[in-house]
Order: C-alpha cells, then sequence, then structure tokens
C-alpha cells in the first residue's frame, strides 16, 4: 500500500519517559498474554495489514445499510460482515437487518430495546447464570423481569421457567436466552423454550439471543446447538473479539427487519432515522471481521472451531488424569474445575464464581498451557471441590 | 519496540482480489480525507506508533479504577487520560469518576441516566438545536422531557426556559446543555442556566453538558465558556476523535463521584459493581488519547486550538470577500454559510440543515482548501441564502 501523505499531520513524538513507559507495557502484554487461558478471547489473529488505516478517522455513524455525508466509513465492510452472519446465523432472506457493535453488552441491550418497544408490557424472563451485564441492562431500559433458576450444568431450568410462564400469561414473555453462559458455556435451548411456549398457546412474545460467547462457532458444531433465527430467535448478539479475535471489542447484533422497522417508526417520531444505539460507531472494527471472515474463510472457520474442541477435549482428559475434578458441557470449548489457590489463578487470569474456575479453550490456546496450569495446580494442592 | 511472538498466530492471508477491494478502499478514504472539512473530526494524527498493540486483545471492562482479573487492560492509561480532562473541567479534587467511552452518545446516555437514578420524577430539558441522539437516548431511557426553543445563533432561549421551569416548578429539572451545537457550535451558558435554577429557587436539578464538539478545547478558549464542574456541571460527556483526533470514535465522561455512587448502589443491587455502561471495553482508544495528551501537552493543545481559531477566521473573512454570507458564533471553529448546490456539497461532504452548510475548522484543514471551497461555490453560482 502506497501511502500519500497529502494531509497534514501534526508531530507528535512522545517525551522519553512516557515511551519508556509506553515500551513497558508492551512488554507486560507481551507476558499476559502468554498466560491467558481464562476468558474468552482469541489471541491468534495477524491484523497487521490493517495498521494503515489508523491514520483515517473513520466513522459509521448510522444505518450500514444507509448512504453517508461523511465518506470516511466501512459500511461496505460492515454490510459484508454482517450479512455473512445473517447466513450463519439462517436468517430469514432478506427479512434481516444488522450492525457491527461495541460489543455483546450493546447488542444484548438492542435485542432488549427492540423487545420493549414491540411488548411494552412484557416481562424478560433469563437464567440466574445469566451475564452480570443483563441486569444492568434492564434498569437501563426499565423492563419488568424474573430471574429464573439454573440447572447444575448452567443451562436454564426449563420446569421453573415453565411454571414461571404459566402464571403470568397476560403479560407478553421476553426469552433471554444464553447461548452459552459466561463460566459453564451452557446453552440454553431455543427450540425446547419455544415448544413450552407453544404448549402454553402464548403467541405474543419475544426471544433475544445471547450468543456473544458461542455464536462465533455454534453453526460449525455438530449437531448445531438450538439457537438461531431458524430456530426461533428474534434477535441475536454475537461477539466478534471473542471466538473470532480481534484486538478491540465488537460484537454483531441481527434481528428480524420487522421488528426493526417497528423501532425505525418510533425512532423516526423522535426525529432520528438512527437505528442503532451508538451515534458516532467505529469503522476500524468492520475492516477486523471482514478481514478474518475473508482470510479464514467458513472452512478456515469451522477447523478453527475442530481444533478449539479438541483442545478442550485434552484438557478435560488431562485435568482428570491428574485427579483435578474437571468437566465440561456437551460440545464446550469450557473446561470447569474446583478454584485453584490465588497465586495459580493470577498467574492465568482465571475469572471465578462460587467455588470453581474455568478455562476457555480458545483457538490461541496451546497444550504446553494446559499441562504448565495443571502442573501448577498440583503443585500449590489444589484440585478438589 | 521487539515483537516477541511467542503466540501462536493463525495464519491470515487475503485472498487476491479481497486485498485489492482493500487498497482500493485505502485508496479512496485518502482521497475522502483530502476533501474533509466539513465534519468535526481532526486527521493531523498519526499514531503509527500504537500499530504494535493491534496484537493484543485489550480489554477495559469494568472501573478503570478497580482491578482486574483479566491483565491485557489498559486502565493504567485511562486513569491518565481521564485524570487529564478531570483537571481540565475544573472537577472538585477526588470528587469525580469518569472512563472512556465510545464516544459522546455513549457519554450522554451516561449523564442522563445518572440524572434519572438521582431524579427519578425529572424532566429534561434541552434545546432544539441539541444532537438528535438526544432524542434517542431520552427515549431509550423512558426520561419526560420537554424541547425548548433556540435562538438563531444555535443557542438554547433562555426567556423560553426560565418560563418553562417556572410553570413546572414541582418537577425536578435535568438541563441537557450544548457546548456547543452540532451544526452552529453555539454553547449554552452553564452560569446563566445556574442563575435561572438560583432565581426560580430550584435546588433539586442536575445540569449534564454535551461538550462533545468544544469540550476538547472549551477550557483554552480566552475567555473559556461557562461549561465545566466549576461552573455549575454535574456530569460532562467529551469527544475524543473530534478535536484531538482517533482513528477509532471516543470520548472521556466525568461526573461528580457522588452522582455515580448512588449509580453504584442500585447497580450493586442488581448484582453488578461495573458502572460503566458497556460491558467489554475498548483498550486501544485509552492508549490513542494518552498518546496525543503525552506528545502534546498542555501547550500544544493550546496551540492547536489558536491556530483551529485562526482558521476560522480566515475561512469567515474569505467567504464574506467572496460575497458569500458567512457567519461563526464567537470563539467558534464552526462557519456557517447558506448551503451550497449539491455536487459542491458532495465534493466537501459537507451536512446540511435548514438551508445552511458549514465548514468545521479542525487543525488538519487548510488554507488550500477554504480556498477551492469558496472558488467552487462560486463556480457553481452559490452563496446566497
Amino acid at each position: 500500500m502506497i501511502v500519500q501523505k497529502t494531509r497534514r499531520i501534526t508531530g507528535m513524538t512522545l517525551p522519553r519517559t512516557d515511551q519508556m513507559q509506553l515500551d513497558q507495557f508492551y512488554e507486560q502484554m507481551e507476558h499476559a498474554a502468554s498466560k491467558e487461558i481464562g476468558y474468552p478471547v482469541a489471541f491468534d489473529f495477524d491484523y497487521s495489514a490493517l495498521a494503515p488505516f489508523l491514520s483515517f478517522s473513520l466513522n459509521n455513524a448510522g444505518d450500514p445499510f444507509m448512504p453517508m455525508t461523511y465518506l470516511l466509513n466501512s459500511h461496505e465492510f460492515e454490510r459484508e460482515v454482517v450479512s455473512f452472519y445473517a447466513q450463519l446465523t439462517r436468517a430469514p432472506t432478506d427479512q434481516w437487518w444488522g450492525y457491527i457493535t461495541n460489543g455483546s453488552t450493546e447488542g444484548n441491550l438492542y435485542g432488549l430495546y427492540l423487545a420493549r418497544e414491540l411488548l411494552p408490557e412484557g416481562i424478560v424472563y433469563f437464567s440466574q447464570d445469566s451475564h452480570y451485564s443483563v441486569g444492568k441492562n434492564l434498569h437501563f431500559l426499565n423492563m419488568r423481569h424474573i430471574m429464573i433458576r439454573s440447572t447444575p450444568n448452567g443451562e436454564i431450568d426449563y420446569d421453573d421457567l415453565r411454571e414461571t410462564l404459566r402464571i403470568r400469561r397476560d403479560a407478553p414473555p421476553i426469552i433471554f436466552a444464553n447461548v452459552g453462559t459466561t463460566m459453564k458455556e451452557a446453552r440454553d435451548d431455543i427450540g425446547r423454550i419455544r415448544s413450552i411456549l407453544d404448549d402454553l398457546a402464548i403467541e405474543s412474545r419475544y426471544i433475544h439471543c445471547d450468543a456473544a460467547l458461542s455464536g462465533g462457532y455454534a453453526a460449525f458444531l455438530e449437531p448445531p446447538p438450538a439457537w438461531d433465527f431458524a430456530d426461533g430467535a428474534d434477535s441475536i448478539a454475537i461477539s466478534g473479539h471473542k471466538f473470532l479475535g480481534s484486538p478491540i471489542p465488537c460484537g454483531i447484533v441481527l434481528a428480524r427487519q420487522a421488528h426493526v422497522d417497528r423501532i425505525g417508526h418510533s425512532v423516526a417520531y423522535i426525529g432520528s432515522i438512527d437505528t442503532t444505539i451508538s451515534g458516532s460507531r467505529n469503522g476500524f472494527t468492520p475492516l477486523i471481521l471482514w478481514y478474518a471472515i475473508r482470510s479464514l474463510g467458513l472452512e478456515g472457520m469451522r477447523d478453527r472451531a475442530k481444533k478449539s474442541l479438541a483442545m478442550a477435549a485434552y484438557a478435560e482428559k488431562m485435568f482428570k488424569q491428574a485427579g483435578i475434578e474437571a468437566w465440561r458441557n456437551p460440545q464446550a470449548l469450557t473446561v470447569v474445575f474446583p478454584e485453584p489457590p490465588g497465586e495459580v489463578r493470577e498467574k492465568w487470569q482465571l475469572a471465578s464464581a462460587n467455588g470453581y474456575s474455568h478455562v476457555i479453550c480458545m483457538p490461541h490456546v496451546r497444550r504446553e498451557q494446559i499441562d504448565e496450569l495443571i502442573s501448577d495446580i498440583r503443585q500449590a494442592g489444589g484440585g478438589c471441590a
């Protein structure tokens, strides 16, 4: 690429001590990255080819499918990315809409916002294993809600859901389904949830699928979980920086066109044709996601999913061989085990809740890391619940 | 910087036609950037020294002042940036809190959210020249609101505000002030607004300052407008990608600590200690803003403001000399003039509303661009209202 510097550039040089702080931070990050196996973020990417675009002030404000006066936007790439995910989530042809978000909290907020506009009297149902941001979003949107029990594997308790729905058939339900949960990667079965709603003859309803974690690879699982539009979802949020990998948090949100049109009306009423949540929008992350999708291809992505599953199976096996009570949900990349001592959790950046921790076998995780973690746990005397 | 590739990297090469698409897009952006003088985004930056950090999955989830298990965060830089802006906005020492947002729509949403939690029965007052996202945010948060007339220069009509407040003294007012407005860079005077509230003996109140545009340089104007915490603001949103310049939209939101503590309680109640709006948060933009602040320094920023003001004065003068009815608000970088014909608006990416357009003399704008624009307008036969 030829850099044509026709623009005025202000000389930007850091004072020496600041440059040292930055260099030190870089080394710190290199070290931290080599020990990161506890969070659902892939690290195996190389987007250096996109660095020249950091010299532009890209901005994707507004609807990616609408023209924009400000020409420094990557709407063209954003449309390709959301179209790719519309196919992956089996969205009804030409009957969907979507955009690239700053992450799945925004995607989930968007789904709940659509649901609130469609069903103002609705009650949101979500399992106790849902991400903490769900409560935050509901508070924000002022929506009535009921938390449903989870089963020990982290899935929503369908019996509790059915019973709770049964006694509140006067208020339209808005189901917030997890695919999968933060700690155990449990996947709420949208097909089963739909059956319950059908059984109870509840026709006015909305299902949002929080596929922040599993949405990046759910379509490549065999068999795939019941999670997408064909399975009955009304909107889906997927993270871009988790399985696919991105230096900047981002996500994709998709919804049935008819729902978004309803929002479009109410927003037009208040004088805006912007149906997204943000104002100015990141134009760099669409390039990142596009680059990943185009360079990996469908087969590359499928292959990544397969390798990650194999790594999770390896981890589970090795944990067990070492006498550590580990387990994982079917086709999950997350291996759950009893919370190890503090120094091990800190070294490997392991999140903990209710006495257990997890490793998440994202595509960058290597066998040596799993082996070293297990050896660390044994040396520290951990392993049992 | 030494790149230590101890991590697994997936081979990522674009198919040839995709690489061609990307190259073509780069050239398109170079061209578009050379003709961009219509939006409030600075282009004169060079953050290439930060490109190596694109190889990490940085994530600043949660409160930047709290520890984080995930070590790949730039909270340390984020704290420095928000502290810098706390000083610039004369926040009360140790009595403020803030974080780096994805842009001022999020910052404004945050301010309004705080206001709603503090004054649930409050009514939001904002001028008709406010950014369209304000309506969107209010709808989102389900807040009562009243639009106030603007004066011809774009400022809130203080008489209309006083009259409207006077007859609704039973509901606590939440003032959404613009510093400055999108189209005319008019600045609502927070001092004057405060006097009106004092006069009416309204003690229960909240003032949010949308300083998306002018917040980047307001502190350097002589005299500065009445816009900051010392002037009476309860929260302030400033854009990072506007005057300072950033390849990725971002912003700073600051609020009085006591207000955030109130939010903290209600969020803790719903099971979360995260007081930000997003979940996963961009860890790259804090580096960008930090880099800009540290390399420019206070004096460099003051100098940028001075040069931009001089360019705006030049543009206003040249427009007038050419017989075009241009004008600008006191100490504004925005020069307003009658909407030119379509081909001129497209070439220079000029936003238009109600029959007028504007150029915004951000630090990258050069005299030759102004001269060329004026010559284009004259050739196209425009210039009069």
